[in-house]
């Protein structure tokens, strides 16, 4: 119920402008192409007839499939309803006086922030930068800020920031005593994951906090689950005070179970979203009215350098993309979509081709 | 994952005494025992195929659904991922320094204040009054208390407070800028309805706020759905803020939205804990080793005269009560079961029977 605008909201969409939703292709939500597993789908069902139960309270099997599923001892878990609930149990627990946030990024670091009345210092991420994160971003960690939040890859961009760096936030945080979060969400859909999670830091750095969703790489957006790991005692122990008992209903439990199960299913996402990735990409760059930004994951952003909605024109195609007009740091010429299908991809670029061509 | 102890706990409870949780009868949650209605079956199937977009982030179907059934504008709900999440989210957007919560009562009050960092006082209820809400509540009320919370019916007590006391207690309330939270998440269960809920006093009561269950009435408590009612648009605003986004997933979204419109199953309901209720209460009241407090809804609370560990004795007999000893306000001695088919009150009884009759 945040004021954010984000990706996703075609039944908004559809009941705005009185557009039939199952008609609506959208490359608005970054969500895995490869749909819901089978496995996935018979653990949703079984789950129905466990509705009228509550769910275990401390959710013991739940967490002993992520605990084996991230090498994280279960005790160094906390469970929320989607990502975006692990952002604001976080940030409730933390209470943060000030925080720094690269911009542009996901806006739910603010959301979550603001809704505690703390307040955001922004790190501008430079085009001529290529949006990367820069050594310069240390200059801003100081003993003002609580928390320093890094989506990696970042949202909208698709920016990976690389170990040395997030290490070298991590030790200029400790010094401040500030926590470092870093959000790797979308980090599932890369091949090179072990280059670039910061998992492997969790026992040294106390002040290290990894948020992750699986609503994304699971196309369970719909069922909401997410999780933060930290080693730190203290903190989970704030974090379990302010989150809401049975806050993961039995459809997320059952679901996350049987998801973490599949092992085969994220290795075949990863080739899928890899090769489709590149496609897109190579696809897009050929739009001379375009400037596409090097994704690394299953989404892409790219700007109009002609005067024209794309939004609007690709919304009358029944295409939906997301303009990255409200995120601090773009305007409406960004905009962000999905990697998809290959026919759906086929399809955006099309309607591109379409629209393009006549400017 | 609150640290406080609830019913319905059969996950734990099996994989701590190494039982076979479906062989458990569980009397310690208070879940409907009509069990889920077909058509909510239905909307839960449905809902797999939808499990792969995120939810409305307005929600606006489902607060339709709520506005008809409540006949309360669209604009005075706010959604909770369970009743626990709307008790969450109001404490977080009042921030309480102070509160006025009855003991004993739900835990959850109490559990949001504290991890928001506030304070509780209690108003004791008396078994002498029968743990009845008398007026001398009202001089608990002055200028340091910014909450005060009604559970209505009481639970584990079942006591009902009438409307004339609520009155003033709104009254006193209002006069000290205090908030009066009603909790009428089991008054769905009673035939006099009307006689009890306030809801006719929110558009004079701009310090009233009703919450709400629906997880209990409709036997869905793996779903997690609650919500508050009130006509004050700041604390809506505030309240808003504070939640996080798509915080009700597309499950609980389409069950509820199912169970809203079969009114029969409520009235059906209704009639049926009428006389389980009477047939449990008549049947308890006969053992001469128990003290049993009349019911209103759908569970009743006893004591035991004799020195004997009734949860403990029940389970060895695959049956589990909710022991009351974790409230503030009663001890080991108290339990509360729930009401549930003829044939499982009877087992209930049958239990019973063997255990008192031999101490």
């Amino acid at each position: 119920m945040s004021k954010a605008i984000h990706g996703g909201n075609i039944e908004e969409l559809s009941r705005i402008y009185n557009i039939d939703k199952s008609k609506l292709l959208d490359f608005s939500a970054n969500i895995n192409p490869l749909g819901i597993s089978s496995k996935v789908k018979e653990s949703l069902i079984e789950a129905i007839k466990e509705a009228k139960v509550y769910p275990d309270i401390k959710y013991h099997n739940l967490k002993s499939v992520i605990s084996e599923f991230e090498d994280v001892s279960l005790e160094n878990i906390a469970l929320g309803n989607g990502a975006a609930e692990s952002i604001f149990n976080l940030v409730r627990a933390v209470k943060p006086r000030k925080v720094l946030i690269p911009a542009p990024t996901f806006s739910e670091y603010e959301e979550a922030v603001l809704s505690i009345g703390g307040e955001v210092k922004y790190y501008f991420l430079k085009e001529d930068n290529d949006f990367n994160i820069k050594e310069d971003i240390l200059d801003y960690i100081n003993k003002d800020i609580d928390i320093v939040f890094i989506c990696n890859p970042n949202n909208p961009t698709g920016k990976l920031t690389g170990k040395d760096i997030i290490v070298r936030i991590l030790e200029k945080a400790k010094i401040n005593n500030a926590f470092v979060v870093i959000d790797e969400s979308f980090l599932d859909f890369i091949k090179d994951y072990n280059e670039y999670s910061v998992k492997e830091f969790l026992s040294k750095y106390n002040n290290l906090v990894i948020i992750k969703s699986l609503t994304k790489i699971f196309a369970i957006p719909g069922i909401r689950i997410g999780y933060t790991l930290t080693k730190n005692k203290d903190l989970l122990e704030e974090i379990n005070k302010v989150t809401s008992p049975w806050n993961i209903n039995i459809f997320a439990e059952k679901a996350t179970i049987a998801a973490l199960n599949e092992k085969e299913y994220i290795s075949k996402t990863v080739e899928y979203i890899e090769e489709e990735k590149d496609y897109l990409y190579s696809k897009l760059k050929s739009f001379e009215g375009l400037k596409v930004f090097k994704p690394s994951v299953n989404y892409i952003m790219f700007k109009a350098l002609v005067d024209i909605d794309l939004k609007g024109e690709l919304l009358k195609k029944n295409i939906v993309v997301r303009s990255c007009s409200s995120y601090i740091g773009l305007d409406k010429s960004y905009y962000r979509i999905a990697v998809r299908t290959r026919e759906e991809n086929e399809r955006i670029i099309n309607g591109l081709n379409c629209i393009l061509s006549i400017h």
